[in-house]
């Protein structure tokens, strides 16, 4: 390219962002070189205040700017119950349906040993100690559905056991609002296996 | 959304980018809280820096970090063709072919009274006063092939064939690889008139 050696170095920064190719990156860079300066200076200070300020909850490992995330800091939250997620993506999901208002408890991954990640990299062993500390009358698993969350929570289960609390899992079936004719067989099979009564 | 305030600023600075809407400014935004900090403040040295560093050069309009642009200093570059763009993103499509070893010059835009452009918005005077100057042998028109980019080519062409300088517009014609069956009317007719002798 014989672009100058500014725009250059923030195409390729722009790169190294996921969902970004070569054209997005040049095409960005250009909005940016237009947009005025004040626009401009708001974005970078925005990333590095992100880093600057963000941290993990101390309880729960959600992300927040103090040492309790808003949820933990949260008086009217149900105490007795923590829901263990993958992600503090997974927190946003679960908070969107509005039906839940216990705590969280975030394990920042999964246990993936294709990927080198084994439980001991995960907040297991910092579950443990708060569900022994704060004794919650029931632990629910929502981590996902895919082999890894699966062994995962396999794994949960085994360990959170002889803590003598109820453990529940998220239930599997078919998605709101689709067909089963286009739903795969295992999902179907779940489904079944956890039909409830009419009300 | 739940997240903290500094997690939800950089995500509403980055929706504001083309092409990104929130679910990738989210992405975007996870992505760099989970980089390392020297990669963050690159991303955001070098927004920074593009702004500060980059001006048009005084010339031809191309970008440039000098008075002058690396397409204007260089020496090797044949200084009797002037090669007419919109952008200087339109250089870089040019520069690609390697066929072209002469100088350009950027209006920084096209004719288009819809969006209130006229002549007077773009870098024509400029151009009129090069090329008295300069005296240039031949002026190719490389302007799109839109309607705007017609116009602003017809209005070039008025205005620039009083000074009696060779002046001639890219050829129009079908693009390579593409098939006769899929080309509109327009294009073949013109790729018809435009018919050349094989050599």
């Amino acid at each position: 390219m014989n672009y100058p050696q500014s725009l250059i170095n923030l195409i390729d920064q722009l790169k190294t962002l996921p969902g970004i190719g070569p054209k997005s990156a040049e095409r960005i860079a250009f909005h940016i070189l237009k947009s005025n300066s004040d626009l401009t200076d708001k974005l970078a200070q925005a990333i590095i205040d992100l880093k600057k300020k963000i941290r993990y909850c101390s309880q729960c490992f959600n992300l927040s700017e103090k040492e309790l995330c808003n949820i933990c800091d949260d008086s009217r939250r149900d105490k007795n119950i923590i829901c263990v997620v993958e992600n503090p993506k997974d927190i946003q999901a679960i908070e969107r349906t509005r039906k839940y208002s216990g705590l969280y408890h975030v394990l920042l991954g999964k246990i993936s040993p294709l990927d080198g990640i084994g439980p001991e990299r995960l907040k297991i062993k910092e579950l443990i100690n708060r569900v022994e500390k704060q004794k919650p009358s029931e632990i629910i698993i929502a981590t996902s559905s895919d082999v890894e969350g699966e062994a995962t929570a396999l794994y949960l289960g085994k360990i959170l056991k002889p803590l003598g609390i109820k453990i529940t899992r998220i239930a599997y079936g078919i998605p709101v609002g689709s067909s089963l004719e286009f739903t795969d067989e295992v999902t179907l099979m779940r489904s079944l296996e956890g039909r409830q009564e009419l009300s």
